[in-house]
């Protein structure tokens, strides 16, 4: 990696990713100094006693002033207080050596905005969002192996130093990630169509049926509502930052939704089915291959 | 099973789910004679070769003429013929003694009014809905242990004779499957619900991001999308029938779905919150619970 080796990392909320982020630095390299921040002691000894952090601080600030990188890794929410704790203790210093900052959150445009406001613009905060994670929560999950083969999106702005983003891409890399760039906005545009709003029609399929219409429900209903399982105060923030991308899908699919009833309140049986080969014929073609091709945990 | 026992079974259409029934009938009682009625002489071949059936037969007629037992295993759409092919031949009897109908088919209000109809009312049809298959398609998948452990709804009417509906029963009991009754109505309500909705939803989720944007999903895209692989020829047929339950679903769905975004537009935090962790509490304490009672195969 171009720069300053990173030699000290802070990762703010170690819960499943930002421990799977602390395991996978030391995995790649013992001797970076890891410093764990959180809200919770417990959650700061958890991460302590499984190895992924060397340090735990309750005062971000304290932690993040002696380092290179620091990983926002809590929830979406609470990026705007840590932000504001980091940003007046950040090493300053020239292209190669100023810290840098990065997240993992789902969501980008608001994220990237806010940091850029907080930490100055020409500053060193390059926003990530690596593809990798569970429904499982909490730093006793957390898997050195995590992000290895998964897709981390990197989304870089105009006023992204060029040698921040590649600083940020490299550290994704030596993860073992494939690493793409894109917009914050055209970030959020997509994975509000392939994330968000499969994970909002997922609970409102489960919240449909009586309890016994769930009683002859099959594979097919448990899979179509999997999404529905994750974590409400994560997805929560997710859908607040991303508003506007999420509205404007929920529409798309509400303008298609309509399109198909009347489809089939005509009874007309030629249309139905070129739909239905239509979106047969896109799945198998594309996530049936895609998911083959790389290892992707959920989003 | 009460009354004459099951010596010589129709099954018409030999694909996944009539293939596997034959095998299953032939596992349990290598004397019971199975006759299998195609389309396609090609079809009929496959299935003599893998030992589901004895005799195959493009006329019917031909063989319910023969039967204790006749399933309609085709898609949906292609019963009406065929109950109008083995009307006349049908053995009558006494109720112990004639000749059963039933079909394997995923809706039910249409298929039975239509069964009751052509067969003459205090005939011999029950429906049934085994809640077993899969994605894959033709006789070459059957197996003789798809329906076992799995639920089958049986739909009988006012019109049902007690002793049909027993012997309907008995032969999805004797398949290893547990039983439960439904009105045709109720069945078809609570399907649209758990099944043909999330099948629709599926689709057009597949349908929605642009080919840039599936780059970047991941497996909660592949989950919720799993259900748009079905076969379009069968799913065509299931939305043609259970039309009316099917549009009242969406319709309930759309209502739902509106109150969701005006949550989102107005950035509505704690009751996002709300209706994500009554999702998922929902989903956690059923579907979870649900699946791991019964091994449930895709409806």
């Amino acid at each position: 990696m171009g720069g300053r080796k990173i030699q000290h990392v802070t990762v703010i909320g170690v819960g499943l990713l930002g421990g799977s982020a602390a395991l996978a630095i030391k995995a790649y390299d013992p001797s970076v100094r890891v410093a764990g921040v959180g809200r919770r002691q417990s959650s700061l000894d958890s991460a302590l006693d499984v190895g992924a952090i060397d340090t735990a601080h309750l005062d971000a600030a304290e932690a993040a002033g002696r380092s290179d990188l620091v990983i926002l890794a809590t929830p979406v929410g609470a990026f705007e207080q840590y932000l504001r704790a980091i940003a007046p203790v950040l090493r300053k210093g020239g292209k190669h050596s100023r810290a840098l900052v990065t997240d993992v959150g789902s969501t980008k445009s608001e994220t990237v905005r806010l940091a850029e406001r907080i930490l100055g613009r020409g500053g060193a905060f390059v926003g990530s969002h690596p593809m990798a994670g569970s429904e499982q929560k909490g730093v006793s999950f957390a898997r050195a192996d995590l992000f290895a083969g998964a897709t981390c999106i990197i989304t870089p702005t105009r006023h992204s130093p060029a040698s921040a983003t590649s600083r940020i891409e490299a550290f994704w890399k030596m993860l073992g990630m494939r690493t793409v760039r894109m917009s914050p906005g055209a970030h959020d545009r997509a994975v509000a169509r392939v994330s968000h709003l499969p994970h909002v029609l997922a609970g409102l399929l489960m919240l449909l049926p009586s309890k016994g219409d769930l009683d002859v429900s099959a594979t097919g209903f448990r899979d179509a509502t999997r999404l529905a399982g994750g974590d409400p105060e994560m997805w929560r923030d997710i859908l607040l930052t991303n508003r506007k991308a999420v509205l404007s899908a929920l529409d798309a699919f509400a303008t298609d939704m309509v399109e198909l009833r009347e489809l089939v309140n005509r009874g007309d049986g030629p249309a139905i089915e070129k739909f239905l080969s239509a979106a047969k014929k896109r799945r198998d073609s594309t996530i049936a291959r895609v998911i083959v091709d790389r290892r992707m945990a959920a989003e």
